[in-house]
């Protein structure tokens, strides 16, 4: 990777070094990742790391800094998002006993912000602060139904990888799945990322009446039951929605557009 | 305040700037507050709203931006331990019925990296990403009880305020505190953050079997029976430590160290 040009971009290319998979890198792989000389690597690190942006342990390698976090979690979308829908997401994990999660669009992919999972719910592959793609999941499918058109033609037009044997990656289909989350208010997605499990999302609007997020309930996909919990997930979005400022009822909820 | 002196100081001045109190902020503020001047300031918000660290709605003013949460989620002592800990935080508040936290040591203050409240538990005023004195607070007294000599020393020789007329503010009454928490291996802060509640606190350990973390339950301080969210705490907390890779069974969590 060529380096950034600018100072600010090599701090930020420094930053989006760190992965879930990588969350430790040396001085070294820094370097190697950023394409940036040791030099320049080393006199970054240490302005970052006197700040708390970055944290290390003796020699060891550097991690993600505490100070940083601090900051980070006044991000709007993220954690101001998540203590206004946290007492909703714990009563609908109260309720069912299931897995739920709450989504943000970011360019072309859903972003967890929370998730909670009653012991022994079916495995999921969402982490907070992670990503899936749009037409993949049902959180992505709601936001992406709801995301500007523009977004949506984008989405269409690039490969549409199958995560099982069941994900939609035809983009005739997927248009009609989009249009009947509109009409419908809910999206329903079994087994498109994992074959064992389906999800029912609906969703979250701001004070504006824009959606804003996507809350969803990840259940074992041999449930038959899946439209018993589409009550239960809409209330849900809609007691969030009406926390974030939303007018009570929109007609698009539970029919029509 | 004086413009700091590097670009990456900079950068992190801008970004140090957000607060709880001021999560939003305009290019007017933002050079007020860093003292960089407006063409600086322009500059560098330019390139952080681009990569994703700051978002502007529009011409409004500029928030933190999702893309420097997802990073900053990486923080090994934010929601790495909160995902270990969250099944047991669960179990802590469904048995309970309370305000659970855990918070860990950053400098001389307790920063809050997660709060879950059942419904209708007594009102708190930590919050997720703050902080608070580790002096009158049930984790603050944990973290500072286990916490090295030199920040014990530096706590005990600055001055202690007092949130409320219950807060221990003598350095020789917080220091015999320390010594029981040590001792007994839980803290119980009666009144010390708001009269109307307390909390009860106990370590976490992380697998070289040190300190990282203290985890509490908040309940209202009307409820004489405070000895009886000991063992729950205290279990619980033992959970999240064995679950961080810690040896199962420390003396200096029952008694003597």
């Amino acid at each position: 990777m060529p380096a950034a040009p600018t100072v600010t971009g090599r701090v930020l290319s420094l930053l989006g070094a760190f992965t879930a998979d990588e969350p430790e890198l040396t001085l070294t792989q820094l370097s190697r990742l950023t394409g940036m000389p040791m030099s320049t690597v080393h006199r970054l690190t240490g302005e970052l790391v006197a700040w708390g942006a970055l944290e290390r342990a003796k020699r060891g390698p550097f991690r993600i800094g505490l100070r940083l976090w601090e900051v980070a979690a006044l991000a709007p979308r993220s954690l101001g998002l998540r203590e206004r829908a946290m007492p909703f997401l714990e009563d609908l994990v109260d309720a069912t006993r299931q897995n739920v999660q709450l989504a943000v669009l970011d360019g072309y992919e859903a972003v967890y912000v929370e998730r909670l999972s009653a012991r022994g719910a079916v495995g999921v592959v969402s982490r907070v602060g992670g990503r899936l793609p749009l037409h993949a999941t049902g959180v992505g499918q709601v936001l992406l139904a709801h995301a500007p058109p523009e977004v949506q033609e984008q989405v269409l037009s690039m490969p549409l990888p199958a995560l099982t044997a069941r994900t939609i990656v035809e983009p005739r289909a997927l248009r009609r799945v989009l249009a009947d989350v509109r009409r419908s208010g809910v999206a329903v997605c079994d087994g498109q990322v994992e074959l064992r499990s389906l999800s029912v999302a609906a969703p979250v609007r701001g004070s504006r009446g824009d959606v804003v997020a996507a809350l969803s309930i990840v259940v074992p996909s041999d449930e038959h039951a899946a439209a018993s919990y589409v009550p239960v997930v809409r209330a849900a979005a809609r007691g969030i929605s009406r926390a974030l400022g939303a007018a009570p009822a929109r007609p698009a909820d539970h029919g029509g557009r």
